[in-house]
């Protein structure tokens, strides 16, 4: 959460994502409102709102393409609280006067942030999708090769009774293969916003409702009422990234415990080095896992306070989003990197000590 | 939290819900284990596993109808960390040396608490989904009757624009409205949790899928395998009822917003009096409402950390769950009570003060 | 958090603490907030702002001995967010006309709920330190028994280097020598809170600081400027609460790690039993301990939220306070009887398996 | 928590305080442990446990004038889950082989990393404190300039009794009163961690006491028993950065509250534009302070969670302190900022509008 130009904190080697943390970088902020705002002048320009042409400039001169300054654009949210009074400002600049009213037409700050953000998850849980398909494509490969070694069930910390290495991956496997539906369902379902200053859609006239649904198609997301005020939508996909690095925090904790001395049932390539015992191998990914699961549950706690929003749009429930949705997605993405290298590098153990 | 025998604490004459409580009394859960080991003979019996006279003494002699002695149970759960080895004792007991064994064979303590929870969370979705239908109904009712008066929409603590009761309204009504389809889809996808000693049901013999089906056939909860060690399952259920209570507090919040004096755009009827301001009338219901969704919230987070379950069964996780899923279904349950009556005593105020 | 007349949950078998509960039962409020009503009187006769007769009158009439109607109460928080108003026309109606005025005079809810809580909050506290002093005591006999055993240390979840149960049960002691010091402080600086309906003293008049100095004395509470609206002093005291269950659940974290089958180097009795495995031994205490640790960071972080305290009193946050502050103080109660009955039955176990 | 080389997130104009972050990064994290690592060696040679020269060796070739390779020691982290191993490797490497093996002597990964925790956390500490004293000057001014003017005060949502401005920024000025002298006393007892690998000091020789002394006394920090696997002192730091971040979010609640449109009775200068309501003036920096209080809150419980720190190193729970901690700090170090210009920007406001 620190200020560009510093070398980020050590630790993010262990529970950064870039590939994550990209799709919430100012760029790709800016980028996805312009994306918005072009998308609107085209829906508009369809139901004879404004002209083609008008839609065409914006497009050509003022869409993603063209990008506006972001240093700009931060003193614009330190003033404003938002972006957008300052985003709208330079788009309308570029287009020039005589297009230039027609950037944002009927439209408020929090459609293009909303429907901004709404583009960019759609990245992210399709980039988590096709990793979570990955980890469980090793897992069979892991079950396939090791299935059929016999492990200790441990229940309550304690030996209940041998099962199977493939009784054992199937625990990990079975809800990482319910979180791979559930990141489809919410991709697939990820709601348009458009309502206008107060969410009632009057701003846009009477075509509001099929300019609403023209956009949302134009946008591939789904047509859906204002939701302004009602953050469900965010709560449950952060509730699918929670849900996500549980899951990967439990396959760390049970990694961590499997590979205690003196009963390791799993064996761990390229654990870490301890600075002063050399005879150690630490589980540093699983380790990894716990913590990232834990701060998934903590942040998901945080947010649910934003579901209570003030009245027509809450500045500070609204910001609190800014803040802790962006962590989870990166923790969950960290974790399933951080899941699949582990699993590259652990062997189930036989009693006698033979991988 | 406490111990039977003393007055509950003041504060619960505000936010308990007894109706919700009842389902988490010890009676409750012991009922509710019974019925799954009633059922459970049944099916067993049924795939001729045992006998249909072993499966009738079960339900004659030790079914829910037949208490067993709480104080045991207790001094069972203090030992054991869970009720069921004592319960099977007095149910064994209860059935006489001939059928004894027959009492939960194969099964083992979590088959029985979990899918005893699910009974009762059945009747609490059920509860819940009709009071929100009846508050949806309320909401109706009040759009009907005052939906056409003006009022002044505020956007982040400020007057945005006018809009109208009715557009106010909707925007409380939408979230419910789908919390409504929540909640039914949830209780309708309660899963059966039957997986033996270490959860891959090999101690129900060859029949064991079949046994599965069914069971969960009999009891009307999904058929699923084991979710032993996979807590998504109620940490759906939880984030149903955080969303829940998240709406009601922000219906809370703009009540309490609206009745401030000198903009009021509310009246309340029935609000608090002060012990030192005889002037006042506090809107008790709405602040009430915005602390029961803030503790939701933070018990949804908490209760997340019960996603990293250590291995085949972790006591710890499973014993967090106990201690924070009952009170969030309360939370629900009184804060939709608490949202009822608040609208109930509620009118609409024009600016001239007139009601 | 449900309605009397109920059998509580069964896992509060497990997680309850009877002794700690009563201290917020609504007798226990309401005799506490009688308390500060009749110090306030005598205070206030001391400094001739009222008559002793009526002072005494309020003691001997409306004083903790005279037991206004629960339900009553009950009914007055229900309809007034705080029990005050209800109490002190309880208390006004038993002292009789001549003498009613002189109940509560100058105070607000706020003064006898916050002050009550402090009062009740001396004895919870004392009852604490003196259970985590005889924790101490038992650590330290272990230490005397058993303290020179080797032990092999375990760092990141592998054994790092043998030293002794002597350096281990320091690692427990420590912190709990910590607590006992944060608990004694914490107590005797609970503050006083005097501050009148809008919190500035006024309505007490010109003597306000010298009646303020005179009940603090009274009531052998700390002397202290209002803090209606700045809540430092009750997450101090839940910082405390948590600290000492986090440590509790950090030990038993330890002892199940350490009781594990095959590297056991602890061996607990009175461990629980299986429905499913005879052989199994659960770490059942350490388990609750762990949850109860982890329940308590969750609620410290939840009350934490209290501190956004709207203007000169929020009912919002107050609530809050009131449904998350009680399951603290009984989360760390249970933990340290749990801890102390763990310990009790724990035995450190050399590596031929000989204790 | 992203990688480097990306723009951060737009919302970083409103809630980063590069001046914190700065304490946070990878150099500083780095330099911090070169000292502790220096001064160990300083205190081993003034013992005799190592020849001058080494130290001077180590300071001159290796201490925080000479910057390893950042790169090498993300490499080092991500294999190692800590830095300190590679750091070493590299300090040797650069002190050559008459002196390297003096480098890191008989210490362990935590002792450089939780000692040097300490020096940048004072730092922190020094830097909040002065923020503190320059916000509680702010304060003393207004209260100079407007204190005498009337405001009505607020209870429980609703408009209460007259009182001043000055009793309203006492009741601002009190708790930050009450921060400064935390932030104090924290600082002057941060403790210096030093305890080898499995924190019992053995690893030090005899001379482990004095060695301890005279590091705490070189460091300026307080000489303290290993609090290896003991995280209160984290917790206390955090507790300090919550209730700081929860005052000024309280603050925040009440400027937005007071700024409302119709019975506004403060003003702002600098507020927020609307992209599509030219007439609002939205209170920016009021609604930041009030998400950075509520994600602190939340930051404090799902830091809590750390207490439960495994035996005697949990790579998982001092992974997640190294997640939470630092964003804890730079949102009361942003909130300090956002709540000095929010009143440098305000003016209270009499009932006929005049400010």
């Amino acid at each position: 959460m620190s200020v560009a130009g510093q070398e980020r904190p050590l630790v993010e080697a262990l529970t950064g994502d870039a590939e994550i943390a990209r799709h919430f970088s100012a760029e790709a902020e800016i980028a996805a409102m312009q994306a918005f705002e072009v998308a609107l002048a085209h829906s508009q320009a369809a139901l004879g709102l404004l002209s083609p042409q008008a839609a065409e400039a914006i497009e050509a001169q003022a869409g993603p393409a063209v990008r506006p300054s972001v240093a700009a654009l931060r003193e614009g949210i330190a003033r404003d609280g938002v972006a957008v009074p300052a985003l709208v400002r330079a788009m309308r600049g570029a287009v020039g006067e005589a297009h230039g009213a027609s950037v944002h037409l009927g439209a408020t700050s929090q459609d293009a942030i909303d429907t901004g953000l709404m583009l960019r998850l759609r990245d992210v849980l399709a980039l988590l999708q096709r990793r979570v398909e990955g980890l469980i494509a090793r897992l069979g490969a892991l079950a396939e090769a090791e299935g059929d070694r016999p492990l200790m069930a441990q229940t309550r910390m304690q030996a209940a009774l041998p099962f199977t290495v493939s009784a054992k991956l199937s625990t990990w496997r079975r809800p990482l293969e319910n979180h791979r539906e559930r990141l489809a369902a919410l991709r697939t379902r990820l709601p348009l916003q458009l309502g206008g200053p107060v969410g009632d859609g009057a701003s846009f006239g009477p075509a509001y409702e099929a300019l609403r649904a023209d956009l949302a198609a134009r946008l591939r997301l789904r047509d859906a009422a204002p939701w302004h005020s009602d953050r469900t939508q965010i709560l449950d996909v952060a509730q699918g990234l929670a849900l996500l690095a549980g899951t990967l925090g439990k396959i760390g904790q049970d990694v961590a415990l499997m590979a205690q001395t003196g009963t390791a049932s799993i064996r761990l390539s390229g654990g870490g080095g301890s600075s002063a015992m050399a005879h150690k191998q630490n589980p540093v990914g699983a380790e990894v896992l716990v913590a990232l699961g834990r701060l998934s549950a903590g942040l998901l706690g945080t947010l649910a306070q934003s579901m209570i929003h003030e009245n027509e749009r809450s500045g500070a429930a609204w910001t609190l989003e800014w803040l802790v949705l962006p962590p989870m997605a990166e923790a969950a993405g960290a974790a399933l990197l951080t899941c699949d290298r582990l699993l590259a590098g652990a062997q189930f153990v036989a009693k006698d000590g033979k991988a």
